[in-house]
């Protein structure tokens, strides 16, 4: 199934709400927030009852077609934004001159950092070398435990981990990356169309294809089976550090392609596409230069 | 005028509240989210009429001794923590062996690793080294303008940003330090006891002495004179790369003293004080070791 975040004039006083994506493209939204029905859905999944979890989600009855909706995040604000990267040996090789590290390198993105799936990307006024990176994104939707980290995740959604390069490398020797000023800038990071839940995947970890064209050109064209650590592994890694609440999602890394490497960035006018098999794809048109 | 937010059996249902800490160590709970009171507040104490704010508080009437409620982090779970350090030259030069950096470094602390200002701090499994860093934590009340930063500064707390120093180092060579493994630790960084509002201070950044006792032995003695950036510059610097929204909070970096440089790390049992002139002291013991 398909559960995405929208909202819309006259649908839920116009604040943002959960909907499931039902059939000729209508959304049926569910009453309440993630944690109401979040962690019972992913629980279902995780026992082989999708059908019967998704007929127990509070629906209001109150449907709206798609297309009159603004997609938001598939993610409230009180959750938290994870990033575990260097996660594609050939992009940290290629793009960053890098050896794959022992383990993920994992940090926090800010939530105001996210778009939806069809809102502007904006171009923050630090940089002049504005990236695009695809990224599977994971939604965890239940407490992790050891012995089988995907029973958490409800499902997974696409994202653009848009980083201004120039200021990821300005952080000072001894200290390293600044991956706050590159990568949790206003407005910049897209995630979306929706959540696809687990059960539409074979079981493990996703092997999905993941591309990202730059006005219809492809830049990006990877593979998650290139994860150096898979979506489990990566879960787990976090949640020892960090524990996950019902709701957090996890970016996991993004393949080869990326500006950093090409010279290639991003442009104000810009159409970028991000796209994962089997979830869909998102657009963003980036913004004009705050100076500009 | 000081602020808290606590939880306490048959006040707000058990729930979270905010309050006033008034006269004869009494709390004065506040009806709603900080949203909800905190940006007006703010904004009195910018215009000088904190005595106003303070009357426009939408206190419930119930009233509760401090010695009967738990004391929590003021800040609410939708809100960021913000850490901006590398800003005390002799805890860097010291501690790490490193010179000061051109800016602040900044990065972002998950919201799981606070404890309030009595509670244990917990002694996660990852790590050997465990660090103490007692810092000034600024609460931001308000959209930060660029022409008076400080006018979006509600107050100010105590905050001891525990660390896993051997975690930090473990970063990858071209990447850096691991701030979220060694800053993101479930329940350890200690935020409190409350909020000290802004105008109970002298105007501009505050000068205030911070000490750090471990089993009361001073552990770090230092002042937030010695500051590389002060309060106005650090606000400024994050809200440029990554908008506070009000109820935010900022550590500012910690001076000279901890165990990074010292060898002498924390260990259970110890008793922890970390305390802020003019603000106060909390009180955290380290708890077990988890493999203990």
């Amino acid at each position: 199934m398909k559960l995405a975040r929208a909202c819309a004039p006259g649908v839920n006083g116009g604040a943002p709400f959960w909907a499931l994506v039902g059939e000729g493209q209508k959304l049926l939204p569910i009453a309440g927030s993630f944690n109401e029905w979040g962690p019972a859905l992913t629980r279902a999944i995780a026992a082989g009852q999708a059908d019967a979890g998704r007929a127990a989600l509070p629906l209001t009855g109150q449907n709206c077609p798609l297309d009159a909706v603004r997609l938001l995040p598939p993610v409230e604000p009180v959750n938290r934004v994870v990033v575990a990267g260097a996660n594609y040996a050939k992009h940290l090789a290629d793009d960053f001159g890098l050896k794959s590290p022992p383990q993920p390198v994992a940090f926090l993105k800010a939530y105001g950092a996210l778009i939806g799936a069809n809102d502007p990307i904006r171009y923050p006024p630090l940089t002049r070398e504005l990236d695009h990176e695809v990224e599977l994104v994971v939604v965890v939707g239940d407490t992790p435990s050891g012995t089988d980290p995907l029973a958490a995740v409800l499902g997974y959604a696409v994202g653009n981990d848009v980083s201004a390069r120039d200021l990821q490398r300005s952080g000072p020797p001894g200290i390293g990356m600044d991956l706050f000023a590159a990568k949790s800038q206003d407005k910049t990071t897209g995630v979306g169309p929706w959540i696809v839940t687990r059960d539409e995947f074979p079981q493990g970890s996703p092997k999905l294809r993941l591309t990202l064209k730059v006005n219809g050109e492809t830049r990006q064209d990877g593979h998650t089976s290139e994860m150096t650590w898979d979506v489990a592994q990566l879960v787990t890694f976090v949640q020892m550090r960090s524990s996950f609440a019902p709701g957090d999602i996890l970016f996991t890394g993004s393949p080869a392609g990326v500006g950093q490497g090409t010279g290639r960035f991003l442009n104000p006018g810009d159409v970028v596409e991000a796209g994962v098999e089997g979830i869909g794809t998102i657009t963003n048109i980036v913004g004009p230069r705050a100076d500009a």
